[in-house]
């Protein structure tokens, strides 16, 4: 424990701080939820056993395709995303593992695993990348990876995949999440129906691959970088790529991949009643895949699929298992500190939702008293659950109060000073 | 053919007038189509075969929930609406059958075909209604129906789509499309899964129903009447609705009922692929549902969804039999002039992705040309097919121009006449 | 007092139920508050003043195009309309005024003035109706009202609006409302330019009749019923009339008239720095102008709204004096619950907007720290102010509880024996 | 004439295929338009002197925040993209002029004019940079610019303007485009009112600096790469920009810049009617500010934005002097046939606009015809004006085929051989 980046005092010192304040907000939240009929300690402890996975990306800063403004102590290689992502652990205890990206983080995979081992952190979903070119790769994916019109690129992908599969397997991983950018910006570009067929054979080809215990997660996103079409556009195309697959085959929803309006925790709902929900990609937005931080923008639609996820739980849907990571672009903030608040409001979001009534709310569905169930909700929302969260990292090690203690530390000073820049901001694409 | 509403002596007069110049304009046309190597006659020829279904309701004034604002004329029941559906066929010869609704349509099914065959009109699906409460109905549907929390109320809806295959079958039909408004107004008010697992129980119970040479149409809907959420809100539930019921159920594509932006061609490719389109309700929208005239809006869009059509038909795609209706609210203009200009531009869609040159576009699609495969549609839809779809009219005893013609047989001032107003208009339902 | 609808024995005894479990919380929130620097008492003041308009049509059952379902009970004129608009108020006591439709709500004015006072209620702006066509009107508002082509029509909508002021000065009503459904549905039906220019002229003949204490509220709407354009389709445009009108004329802002994804707390901002922000409709929405329950799908979009409104107030911003009332359509619920339930949202909004940090948020905003700035608006949006609601209730003589209170009364029962049915659910205009 | 970059020997060679098949149609299609009492050469006329700029950047391959795929023989700085700009010009004739870029097209203003002299290029508005950071420069951009918190960033955003201008009028430029990033990307990061009154005080010293017969063109967008609000958001705030500065500001509106299903046309009717349209940057759209090529996914709007230019030439609109220029980013494309394709659908709508019969269109609308309004419209938008727009390019020295003569020039490959790549494909920002 002693190689945590931040040290155990200061933690200590400055959950002292706030104990007395939380103590009390904490009995009093349990004499209100017990007038509810609700156990606080219950709760917390469901809260404390709550993880969400952090994507090594995540750590460094974020842009656009007009511009990228670094932040300071950016972290400059997969060790020291690391070691980022432990700071967050450390202080939330929510995030205990991490999500690697191939071939951004390619480094010797038992390396790897010693650094989390020795960081505490675990690893989670690989992720294959097929929408930009690596350098020195032989076969660009300018028009598509997977459902290229050239078998050779498609094998390409293909490989780059299974290769994906085996770096996990070293670090301990479980399932390979696979996003493509294929597409077309033009109608009459792709035919739509032989693209999806090469994509499905090449998918096959990966599945097959795919070791007994593990799990293949297809993400859909409507646009993006494609502009008039993308091959997996939808939950219902996602769908589709999991039954054709087998039973190891899940669909990924990311919460900004979804198209204006659509009702996002319907489709989470299917997919569990369906048995083919993968888990999330969590991160907010207002516009499209903005990728801003969880809870951000719309806290009231994070709570509302939390109530899906803990409404099957509550009714134990059959292969209900979902797979928790933030991913999420981080263009004005301290990477650090946007990830723990961010997992700070996923876990908001689902304590809320344990705090739901589903008794009396199942009760006003068959009644159809839409207001009383509405309300039921709603109370549920309106808890200021703070307290909970507190307590569950407190006991577990955490910190109180994880950005204060975080800038408290003087960790982001500290790499920056051991981190030189490579250079500042770069100027976009345009 | 005596009883056609329009005097044929008057057709034959108006066509007249437009003879010479189409049949110059048709020529050259046919000389700029050789050019390219396509036969005009072949061309016209599918086209003159191409048919729409008009939906009984179209041909009254339709409103919104704040007004409805009558025409005059308007037909005060079935008989008087095959009347106008005639008049549209007679000059358009593009529309030869008419889709009913129960209970709307209600009549002795035997004289409603003996009308019909009078007009030389057939009957296509039938339509039940389980989104408003008929008089003298026992269970209310404000709170859903096929999918309510009562069973006595989804037992009554099951009911009544039997009744509506029965009359069907006395008609001819051979498709049932059911369109319900279930779903819900408050996050909470329904349970997404528990619905929709009513839903399917009770399709089950109508398709049990469905004879064997029929066909059971599903119609999904993002939203309204109901603003939360809606029970078949999408294509990808209405796929696995089709694929829960079995062989003989299909997903039904409304122009007007997605989310804003979504690509509906590369929806209607997906369903073809999978052998589950059922076919069309056709209409234009800006915003949301908004049944406005077909190809008033985005007629790019509606030549993009008959590329995939055509495609399809050229690849001989397995279960590849769409249905074709018009399904739209005529709130400001003469209803029979709306379904006859919308038929035009179904056909002029229609005649326009018959002439993309599908060798060469497949061409550059293998090999990644996107500039020259969006110019290749474009040079289809920038092609003046008037002269095609007025030729094809001319052949069958139609009108080369329906409106004009229309407007010079004084129908709508005899019918206004004959068929006195039942009070103006309504003031809404806000 | 003896006039009001619920009895005061009841209210007494059920907020004994709930009163020690009130004070107990009151104070535990009260010390949280405190350690923030924030002195509860005085923000219950402030809630306390706090008041939202209830729209007279509201205490209906609302309905769409495609059906109304009727609820028990419905009022049966204006008179009974105000009965409903009493019990919300006397339970809320938040909604002290009315705000009345003509012509729906044809009556003596001078009866309508005594009604008011009996019940203790009040007289909010005044709305016109020119969407839709009233008994006996001499000319159509189907092809548009205020910018119709033809100048009788604007004519007698222009006497509409007077009339309507002329009303309202003996209720003493201070604001005229307009909103109409101008526009088009067809590419090609309006000119936008010659459209927009006649109903500025008619509106500033109505503007000519305003008096001197009057304030005009315009209201803008993406669309529908048109479902092309709308002659006042955005904030841009309501912005220009208020401008060319002169210093009476306001934009008003309804929630759900916008385009998706827009941001409405911005606009609200624009025309407070403008000085043109006349007020608002409040509702909640998914997917168009669905006019459902105030916070009940996006509450954190509610709160963002009035944290403009306490900034406009806190920086004193000049001729800040929004109208406030709510504009919902109750399609599944009993209205009165809806009305109680939204006026309570509203000020649960209000009331976290005022615990904001403002000074340490403008310290956050000016040195760029978007993380500590967004957990400053978090922190306020995370607070139960629950008790606060409830103690502004209390202390007016309200009740806690105001939803159980209100189906203890059994009122709803009681008026549904007094008020006969007037025949059930109608069918709707599809 | 001897510098442009494709030999005249290979135009009028290629133009020889095709010129008889062109003499043919446009002779038929002049007997077409004479029966509706349009004279064909009138309209080729008004076509041949329709212009619209080439943005300099537009030559280069552009991407998305995922990655960047260049093409072959890119042009490594400003003097080789006016080389490609000239290919545009030679073979459409439609392009004369080149926007610029500072600073990404930085060099002797003196060369680059000799430069444009010699390839029969002249310089449209002047585009500055604020979105990005230059190398070395003093403040970073990442917090915002004209609207920054900092008035030392404030102020060099303005000096950059200002040199923007200096370079503009050596090169006889006439306008300066202003469009800015500036937002948040959090509820709370920025004060609305605060930031837009610092962005007008700056805007405000940048018009000072404009000479007397140049104007300064603000551009509004709705999102990116701001997620939460943007300071320059929609035309509302364009206008009040327009307003606030003066005289010679003007509202920009680039068509994907707006939230989703808001009628373009209509803000471009009503910049036109309160004179404050500065012109457009052309390209289409399906999701956001997607930048594909003009035309290639709704057609039809883009016709009908036209029609509203058309319309305002023909009343003779005040202060109507719209500036136009393409803005595109050609991801999958070689972008000089992007540029043509492009430029020659804005010509098309263009030309199709022309041919609508405006009495006839009146008319209708006057007497509320909706239905032969649009049939008005769509009348024009049907016809096949390729042989107009052929015509017009021979005419004046172009190509009949402008896509076909350059794959035939060998130009691409040239200059590939020429410009030796940077390095392939860049990774992108996630």
């Amino acid at each position: 424990m002693s190689a945590l980046p931040i040290s155990a005092e200061l933690v200590t010192e400055q959950n002292g701080i706030e104990a007395a304040a939380l103590a009390n907000d904490y009995s009093h939240l349990g004499e209100q939820l017990d007038r509810r009929g609700i156990d606080i300690d219950a709760i917390t402890r469901k809260v404390a056993a709550f993880h969400v996975a952090i994507p090594s990306w995540g750590v460094g800063t974020g842009g656009t395709r007009f511009a990228r403004f670094a932040g300071p102590g950016e972290p400059r290689g997969i060790f020291e995303k690391l070691d980022d992502c432990a700071v967050i652990q450390q202080l939330t205890r929510a995030t205990p593992t991490v999500s690697l990206h191939n071939p951004w983080d390619k480094a010797d995979p038992k390396e790897l695993k010693a650094k989390g081992d020795a960081l505490g952190l675990g690893f989670d979903a690989m992720n294959s990348n097929t929408f930009s070119d690596a350098k020195d790769q032989k076969h660009s994916y300018k028009f598509g990876s997977l459902s290229h019109t050239d078998a050779a690129v498609r094998q390409q992908a293909i490989e780059h995949n299974i290769e994906t599969i085996e770096i996990g397997k070293v670090l301990g991983s479980k399932a390979l999440t696979v996003w493509i950018g294929d597409g077309s910006n033009f109608p009459g570009q792709s035919n739509f129906t032989r693209a999806f067929e090469r994509y499905l054979d090449s998918m096959k080809a990966v599945y097959a691959a795919l070791p007994d215990d593990w799990r293949i997660f297809s993400e859909h996103k409507l646009y993006e970088p494609a502009f008039y079409s993308t091959v997996v556009q939808d939950w219902g195309t996602n769908y589709l790529i999991a039954q054709e697959l087998g039973p190891k085959a899940f669909a990924l929803v990311d919460l900004g991949h979804h198209a204006p309006n659509v009702n996002i925790e319907m489709i989470v709902a299917r997919l569990i009643q369906f048995e083919k929900l993968a888990g999330f990609h969590f991160n907010d937005s207002k516009y499209g895949d903005d990728d801003l931080d969880s809870g951000s923008i719309n806290p009231f639609q994070l709570f509302l699929v939390f109530n899906e996820l803990v409404d099957a739980e509550h009714r134990k849907a059959p292969s209900f298992n979902p797979a928790y990571m933030i991913d999420q672009s981080h263009n004005v903030t301290d990477p650090i500190e946007s990830l723990m608040a961010s997992a700070i409001e996923i876990l908001r979001a689902y304590t809320q939702a344990l705090l739901v009534d589903r008794k009396a709310l199942e009760s006003y569905q068959d009644s159809n008293d839409a207001l009383m169930a509405n309300q039921t909700l709603k109370r549920a929302f309106t808890t200021d659950v703070g307290p909970i969260l507190a307590k569950a990292r407190l006991v577990k090690g955490g910190a109180i109060d994880p950005i204060g203690t975080y800038r408290a530390s003087g960790y982001r000073q500290r790499v920056t000073a051991e981190r030189p820049s490579s250079g500042g901001s770069s100027s976009g694409i345009v």
